[in-house]
């Protein structure tokens, strides 16, 4: 590299990390007015980077840089798709998302540097919305790329009233031209994702990058349970049918069920005891479970079996329990033949391969639906994200950038 | 009785839980405008029972039925103390507290009725707060008669800023005069109050009415979970620092502890996980746990012994505990001359007695300070309290009066 792209990498992602809604912390959601700064700004990178810039009908950035000239012109010029996203969560660190789109950024740069041209086009996507902070929607921007745009989404509105429609209208996009947005899935050749791992994996194994081989499946529920209220100081504790009791022997069930099973995990994260007074026993109480697995199968089962344990406990206690599955998605398998290219890739730049599953959701999910897809995570310090401590070593963004490089190399080699 | 006196006491009931602050649900605070209006019902009935009516300082109202003039005139006149409290929780029962002024304005209803003058004054006490909704205390109202309402409280503001001092002015009392509203202790012989159960121990006996021996002291503690937020979907099982996991198995060990000791309740009534989203592990846990027993010694005990588990589950999960006491109140032991002439006076009118433990508070423990005090419990259905389902039955209002009216009768034969 001439330049360290390394350190301009790093120097962007500080820079978008200014481009914020909330004075003092990193907040930029769909269609905002930090977002349309950010695609001005990652734009311009794009554009000094060789690449021709667009927006589409949603807010998508895409950086677009030509492959060798063939002789029927660029018409049917095929394209290789880089990418993550320029949204964040409220409060949110400043590498989940635009590391991807900066590293992706990083490696045409490289090439034009290089005045390399591949077989085909480099295309680099800054998705407009992964996070669904603004509608509570998952993987917007992702999605109209891969023609799976759910166009009921256009009708909801946000915390201020504001229709999706509007939005895109008001950021200067088209909610007419969503659907013609997606990308024709014969001319993707696949897709590449970098982004932090926001787990503590790579940490522990003391390696800068790893491989995914898959994106966990997620079932998410909402348990009730509704029992007695009374006096606290009144009921005796053989007479009670305490809500909450009943909620925490779950909550350890889930633990438990978690901890026996390689590749799940399971969180209670909400919990609410009603009526929440110190000296009434509660009554009722609601909690979340979310359950993820890189398989389907092992998902569904854990699922049950904790179903079945929270009724066994809803009838040793005389607490009745809603059982409520609010959101479902499956697992994603990550494309063999592109890992396996990433992979030789990886191992040449470290000592030691790590292939990992992620447990969060990412547009490569999305995206997968009409082309191969893989991922390259990159370590992140503590496995800590969604926070303002998210942190990433240039060290390790120069490995990603050195990885995917090659990756992209290698991948021109077999056109 | 000439007229039936517990069908009026019904009836009283039903026309206090009409004055209230908020149409539709029976709220009625301290210094309220609902509460001048049941002080001006209440002394009308009171006069109608033969009392001169008082209101004092903090705006306890006060009925006063002379006893037989002796040769010195009323001056050194020796009082017998009836009574309750007037205000009420939110969305309260109709019983809480007003069942034991009208209960005690009906005894002396029956006196005034049979033209009957006793060896002592009767005073019954309409108490102007004892559930500390507005303010966030104990037994305001007793207190001022006990001579321990602590002047402090007049600084404290209500939601609306509103001060004590200010409120108990606008009421029409004098915040300046409480001091002196205290009752000289030597001039009572003692205190009788009647009050529902707020618990299901007399349902399950099947009996009307029961003694009560003792006011359970009570420990409120804070403890605050602190482990590590994470992703719920990146964070493995094994690495972990969940803090609702660890509350959770403390919320276990808290009932476990109330199960295993008798005469021990042991609850835990509010808890708050942070940052409280399905997809994100709790770093924070905040719950209350609420201890009470008759003996101040097992409740100590028991209390030492939480706080020691909670810091073996912290440790074993790596996740700090802060404990922190909140407030403690000693337990109150009813006087056992006067709980002997009221149980001899309940074994008339059952077939049994029931000797209870109060779980909850009430103004006689603040009143047994100054001067001999017993309770009367009335069964309440399914143990319902602080709720609009509360519920007391004529027939067992019936036999409360009974048994009150024997009391007082035989305490009078002791003078």
């Amino acid at each position: 590299m001439r330049i360290d792209l390394a350190q301009t990498v790093m120097r962007r992602v500080d820079a978008l990390a200014e481009l914020t809604e909330e004075p003092g912390r990193l907040v930029r959601t769909f269609c905002s007015p930090a977002m349309r700064h950010a695609n001005e700004l990652v734009g311009s990178w794009m554009r000094e980077a060789g690449m021709i810039v667009r927006e589409d009908a949603i807010g998508n950035l895409i950086g677009h840089y030509s492959g060798v000239p063939s002789q029927g012109g660029t018409v049917n010029e095929k394209i290789f798709l880089l990418g993550s996203h320029l949204d964040t969560v409220r409060d949110a660190g400043k590498f989940d998302g635009p590391l991807g789109v900066l590293v992706a950024i990083a490696c045409v740069q490289h090439l034009h540097e290089n005045k390399t041209r591949l077989p085909f086009a480099i295309e680099v996507a800054g998705f407009a919305d992964e996070e669904g902070v603004r509608y509570h929607t998952t993987y917007l921007g992702s999605k109209v790329l891969a023609g799976t745009f759910d166009p009921e989404n256009l009708k909801l509105r946000d915390a201020g009233g504001t229709t999706m429609a509007q939005a895109i209208r008001n950021f200067g996009g088209n909610p007419d031209r969503i659907v013609a947005s997606r990308i024709e899935p014969s001319q993707l050749l696949g897709y590449a994702e970098v982004h932090i791992e926001q787990g503590p994996i790579l940490e522990q194994k003391n390696l800068a990058v790893g491989v995914v081989t898959s994106i966990a499946g997620q079932t998410r529920a909402k348990v009730t349970f509704t029992g007695v209220a009374g006096h606290a100081g009144t009921v005796p504790m053989n007479l009670r049918r305490d809500a909450l009791c009943a909620a925490a022997e779950f909550v350890l069930a889930v633990e438990t069920l978690g901890q026996s099973r390689g590749g799940l995990v399971a969180t209670v994260g909400e919990l609410t005891a009603l009526p929440g007074a110190s000296n009434v026993i509660p009554g009722q109480t609601i909690l979340s479970v979310d359950l993820r697995h890189p398989e389907d199968g092992a998902r569904r089962s854990a699922c049950k079996e904790l179903e079945t344990q929270a009724a066994t406990i809803g009838r040793q206690r005389n607490v009745s329990i809603d059982w409520h599955i609010v959101h479902e998605t499956g697992a994603v398998i990550c494309d063999r033949s592109l890992s396996v290219l990433l992979s030789e890739a990886v191992k040449v730049r470290q000592p030691k391969l790590a292939l990992l599953t992620s447990g969060a959701g990412h547009d490569a999910a999305a995206i997968a639906a009409i082309t191969p897809a893989a991922m390259l995570f990159v370590r992140c310090k503590g496995g800590i994200s969604h926070h303002p401590n998210e942190s990433v070593s240039v060290e390790d963004v120069r490995v990603a950038i050195e990885v995917m490089n090659d990756f992209i190399a290698a991948r021109a080699r077999l056109q």
